[in-house]
């Protein structure tokens, strides 16, 4: 039995959107595919599905829930092939349905064709209307498929060149894999926004969001996609394309901040030197004069190890974390919320009782969270909480595949520096500088900064992306 | 947790293939609609679907296996609206797959569609190719997705000018239900090979395959569609309009030796009155010297009886029937087989010891159910096994709608009487004739007779029916 | 996931209550139970239950449901050893849980012991409270808990004497297997209430309840258990052994007239043979002027062709049956059981329009069946439907096994023949006599007739009785 | 569908046992009995069930797997009263199926009871055995039954009488809960070995292992169970009684080491002060000349912190951990093991690389882990690991309620230090010496140390211990 996770409402954090992994010339690609979107899990939580390859034939699995949910009961071992793309999917665009689980899979005229993607295009919604006045037909609400549709128009041969034609009508972050039947494409869109990396097993190819992944099946790095690159695996071997689109470079920096793993390395970074420097940038910024330095677990404790250790006060674990809380968590009383910050976390008396805490969070969305933990902290006797954020603040949404509240729901968005503490009742609060943060990595000039400074690298209309979320239908296909 | 319900391949009987039940205008459109499903479950039970309209969105749930599995733990709840199509399927194009279960829904220029089709287009394959052609993508491997396509293409704005542009392009069977937003169209093809009925509770319209739904829904029972016509049904009321394609008539005959249900009245005229008739004339053409006249159960009881009448044998319950057999069985011993019959029914001894036994069925597909029934049957004591089948001949496979064997797995096809009746262990054998089949119906000449004579009324490429049940896809979805 | 199965309470029959099955000395010992259980469903369909033993260690699965789901996904396969139980249960004492589902295992001084019991205690409750009084627990509200209870107590050595010894303190029906790690056990109470056979394949030994699950298994028949004997199967051979306790015989005659299959042969007569006597025996009773016989579908198919032959009346299938309508059927409106009728069963318009109907049941429970059929079958066109009972009336509850209802539930227990007949709107009703009934088996003195006149063979303690069923913790596991 | 968890069995840690939780007086106790099972999940996920009374019967739901698996699909709706008890289960003693999954409950001459066992009766196999020859029957594998069975063979007349009646029979460690219709008892064996609390919300009285459940229900803390005392919860109130049985106090040190959750306080001492002192004390006891100490994540985390602090050594989070491993991992090849590490943890190549690593870990049993952590730390760059652990060498199984591997597996009871490290691929290895380890308790003599120094405070007979686990019959129950 599948069951949607529910959506935590009072969770405070953005949203992760999608991990892909895929293989080419590995007697076992379904089971390194499933090892891949394990340690891809991070990336999305909703829906998990692999589609293989064995030159001839597809076959694929789909299934609601985490990757060891989704492929309960023996559902691997009919993944035959030695070609594989997978999928791990937090639903950005496209309700949460099995039926827009990804890899998305069609039939068009030459073959079989399954894509896997991680991002966001923002002109979609504009071509699915086109496609559909030319007569096209949709089956799901994401979209990929609007991509499959471009796919299957173009009047080129090779599974590359019409990927190529169709890419060249959309627009937004893309990190995305097609399977053909022969045949595997990875391409990262040309503002680089999502990460992509390319590894090895022996003479097998491996593609991922994130190095962890390649680190997961014991695959050697080979180096990352770079924007508007297109890597074409075949049987003679691997070959590199760049797209024709040339765009500057906007990285998602929120990779950095908060999405991707503490042990990946990305955008020619690592991940885990990036998260302790804003917490160092942030005591520059933002000092405190406080007793302990205390991590929202399990997110923060990079940032807060960084913070302790420039401003040298003690690093402290103040708040222990209910290892267990997943995405299935039944509320008994739906109506009655107050029972959820103790079940998720709780503050440990020991350690904050007669302290002067500076509490560190990596971003503040609506600040719910923030709010009850910082009551609770005080509860537990601490005299002050100083909040500060490794982030500046959050003040506008995401069109590039995180999913993050709407402007009107961004406490930043509508509330001064003040009014945001008072809420979250705190007794200072310190966000990090969009400088003091670019200060943290290599070429700053190279990431967006969208969500904190509106400045959205890649036009696109609102109507549009609002639209795009309508769903056409409400399945509850299980 | 659904499971493909196994076919049985020492079945020996053809495999019905879709029913299709539509509400319109009724506050309870999708408990009718399983009600009526309920009716029509003996046309497929591989899956089932309800999707539903409030006017402004759509509802959906389709399941593996019979309505009762498929629409368990409340998934009724979830369809909200007054219309409604529903669909049992038992594949006779495309692989039995979740993916694959109708309703088909898709989107289109001009909103939601869902189709739920019984029959089967002899062209879609070459379409389908052409579509691909230009650049179409298919997501199942079902032909009703073809005609959604063409659907989408017309130019024509209303959703029964599509499906009348899109139905001159396809050939074959059909009886088929459309859901757009606010309207329902029933339509059936101009050779009328699938039944289709109007009925109404008050001021609701209902469509359904057979009375028998209607009946179970205590609906009045209107009048059957006809041929070429489409009924379209709006808030303005029903509207009859009539394809521009004629043909001459072409009822399915197996639809009143097997198909049908006993109380169904189809094709102007009652199904349990037919089937009697042909029991009687096969009587009268293949008498037997012999005690008493068994049906093998229970589909055969009618033809048993109208024989028992006409000859002035006795009749009597010879084999006893587990109630509980269904689809599901699991078959301990993949390899050993020899149990099946045992398990599915059994000679009554203290009926069958010491006569000579006439044994009633309605049709020989391979032969191996009567084969070994045979043999029972004198291991409990019968002196003589005479076999009549009250249907001719089945020499020729089905292309309109019935998932009947290969020609080369149907036994008439390739041996002679004489070598079916020693295959079958009778010491006579007798098949009802086509002139006298045809004798039993009020208008022989509007039958269809090509699974005995080949005389297909619909011409077809054998290659592309071949080809369209070859899956691109094993799908492993759950 | 394993639902229960709703009673449904329109339903007019006695439920069955349990069958039982059991192997010594065969590889494939849980596959037969299996094949032997699915041929024995028809006696139980709420849980089903297989224990098997290696020699040394037991395995065990019990499921909720039919035994195609209680053993789906592969439950088979576990079961190792060349010896088994099996079990169908439709509970009579106790309430449906997965708790209380059979075979019973527990471990006691001498090993594991699994018990599978077809019967009723009628002094169970009693003997529970006193073994409660010295100490003892229990685990479910099942009366063979009890039995368990004693054979442990025992200070006998071997199984068999243990169980004889247990056996000395209850009364009531109990047909019965047990097994131990290296023995397995079959008793019959000494009134012979419920059947049990003995069967062989090759030299493994089977014991079961009637002799079409031995049919099932392709078993030679050996004999029947006699009332009051005891089947000790152990590796030296089988050894008979008569209880000390003598009674008269008290078969259940409902056996004959709806329980057991019409294929079984059972208390040294043959079903088949029973059934069609009391149909003619009615007819010799009750005659009716009317043009047709009809059955009401499948149960009273044998004693219908029986009046038939004997009135000279033409028999006929008046009522389509829904061939899938199980237990698990879902009324999707709890409040609404209008639709129910037409969903079980469709009275067909072109056999009873215009005709004089003889309608054959077998039972009247409640009548509440009849009642709506009756209704039915004048509005499809009959002009008198004459309702005839292949049974006498059904006065008194059973407490020996069938769960039927209570006394004031009985419609005869309570109302006269003619408000019986208004009930039903019959336009006339007859019954079966006792005495008739009794004629058409060859010993009429050995049969227990306490349903119809309250004789009851057993005494017992009423309030006992109720006391039992009381349930003292509700089960939600599954 | 619920799967057993597989144990994992290259898990280097002991697993812990049960958790329990109970409530008395509150409309909502089966919600807060979940919020609470929760809660405690770190203390067992094998199995979850919850037992509720509204004062008259008793309602159950128990299933296999984490709380929130255990209780999907509404079962919690069905637990009706106010009063609860729940439990976590890891089996220590009996096999791990649904039948074994607790509170036990059973009916007995008082009516009926429920029973939550967190702890190992040492002596349960005699006793069982005992009461076997009594002829008492046991339908589990669990010492709980034996509990039960004892309470019923009670000549007291109240189930706290009943209850300690029982308890003089048994030895070992128990922490306890026990529901009957309108009481709820709580109990604590002499020695103290496993927590136990007592809360309030309001009127209502909550029983819990440890204050972080009591955290969770935001209810009140009021004070420990003492060791050997029983706490009688009824309409009355709370009563407080002593056991006769005297014993000096074993609190189980394990549960400061590495068991109870950080943010709980147990034995009257915070855990989150002990681990850290842990860690310093070690710090003090085995310096290293490194570069930053490194914490196993997360169970490591507090140790790792105190050793820096007292070390003055740099604190780095250097491995990173898949925050979604949990117990349903399927390893795709049952043979190939070699990618778990890289699934569970990697380390941060830019934390260690060119680092004398200090690694600190909580306990070694195998050593497996450590052993492929060490390598996988060294090829990212480290230049030297210097292995710390935060206990002393484990060296004795635990059989007062973890489930420690066998003398055998415990590689520091065969090995010397030496042996030890080579294995672990360390430079240097220390561990805490138990001197310094009862250095940071405050009352070092009231601690269990047997795990470290063989000294078991309660005797038992090994082979006892041994049969216990022998599984009389294996349950394939679902």
């Amino acid at each position: 039995m599948i069951d949607q996770p529910p959506r935590d409402d009072s969770d405070d954090k953005p949203h992760e959107e999608c991990g892909v992994f895929g293989v080419f010339g590995h007697p076992e690609a379904a089971k390194l595919t499933y090892l891949g979107l394990y340690a891809l899990q991070h990336r999305g939580q909703e829906s998990a599905g692999i589609v293989t390859s064995n030159g001839n034939s597809f076959f694929q699995h789909r299934g609601m829930g985490l990757v060891v949910n989704a492929f309960s009961n023996g559902a691997l071992d009919h993944l035959d092939g030695t070609m594989a793309v997978g999928h791990n999917r937090y639903s950005t665009s496209g309700t949460s349905t099995l039926q827009n689980a990804q890899p998305f899979v069609a039939q068009y005229q030459r073959g079989p064709l399954a894509i896997a993607h991680n991002g966001n295009l923002v002109n979609a919604f504009r071509i699915r209307r086109e496609l559909e006045e030319q007569g096209m037909i949709f089956t799901t609400t994401s979209d990929t498929e609007v991509l499959t549709h471009l796919i299957a128009r173009s009047r080129q041969e090779y599974l590359e060149d019409r990927l190529m034609d169709a890419l060249k009508e959309v627009r937004g972050a893309y990190s995305l894999l097609a399977l053909g039947k022969r045949v595997l494409v990875g391409v990262r869109d040309p503002s680089g926004f999502r990460p992509l990396w390319i590894g090895r097993i022996g003479d097998a190819t491996i593609l991922a969001s994130e190095t962890c992944a390649l680190d997961a099946v014991e695959a050697e790095v080979v180096r990352e996609v770079e924007p508007g690159e297109l890597i074409l695996v075949t049987d003679e071997g691997i070959k590199s394309i760049h797209l024709p689109m040339l765009a500057p470079h906007s990285h998602c920096i929120f990779e950095f901040l908060y999405l991707a793993r503490a042990d990946s390395v990305i955008f020619g970074e690592t991940v885990v030197g990036r998260r302790m420097g804003f917490g160092r940038q942030l005591a520059r910024e933002c000092p405190a004069d406080a007793d302990i330095v205390v991590p929202m677990p399990d997110s923060a404790n990079l940032a807060a190890l960084g913070y302790a250790e420039e401003s040298g006060l003690r690093f402290q674990f103040g708040l222990a974390r209910n290892q267990y809380v997943g995405r299935t968590f039944i509320q008994p009383n739906q109506q009655d919320r107050s029972f959820q910050v103790g079940i998720k976390m709780n503050p440990i008396r020991e350690v904050v009782d007669g302290k002067r805490v500076v509490l560190i969070d990596d971003s503040i969305m609506r600040g719910t969270t923030l709010r009850k933990m910082a009551k609770q902290i005080k509860l537990a006797g601490a005299t002050e909480v100083h909040v500060r954020i490794a982030a500046p603040p959050t003040k506008y949404p995401c069109f590039y595949g995180i999913d993050t509240p709407t402007r009107q729901e961004l406490i930043a968005s509508t509330h001064t520096l003040d009014e945001v503490r008072q809420y979250i009742r705190a007794d200072s609060l310190g966000y990090l500088s969009i400088e003091g943060m670019l200060k943290c990595v290599r070429y700053p000039y190279s990431f967006c900064t969208a969500c904190f400074d509106g400045s959205y690298p890649i036009e696109f209309s609102g109507q549009n992306i609002q639209q795009l979320s309508i769903d056409f239908t409400r399945d509850r296909q299980r």
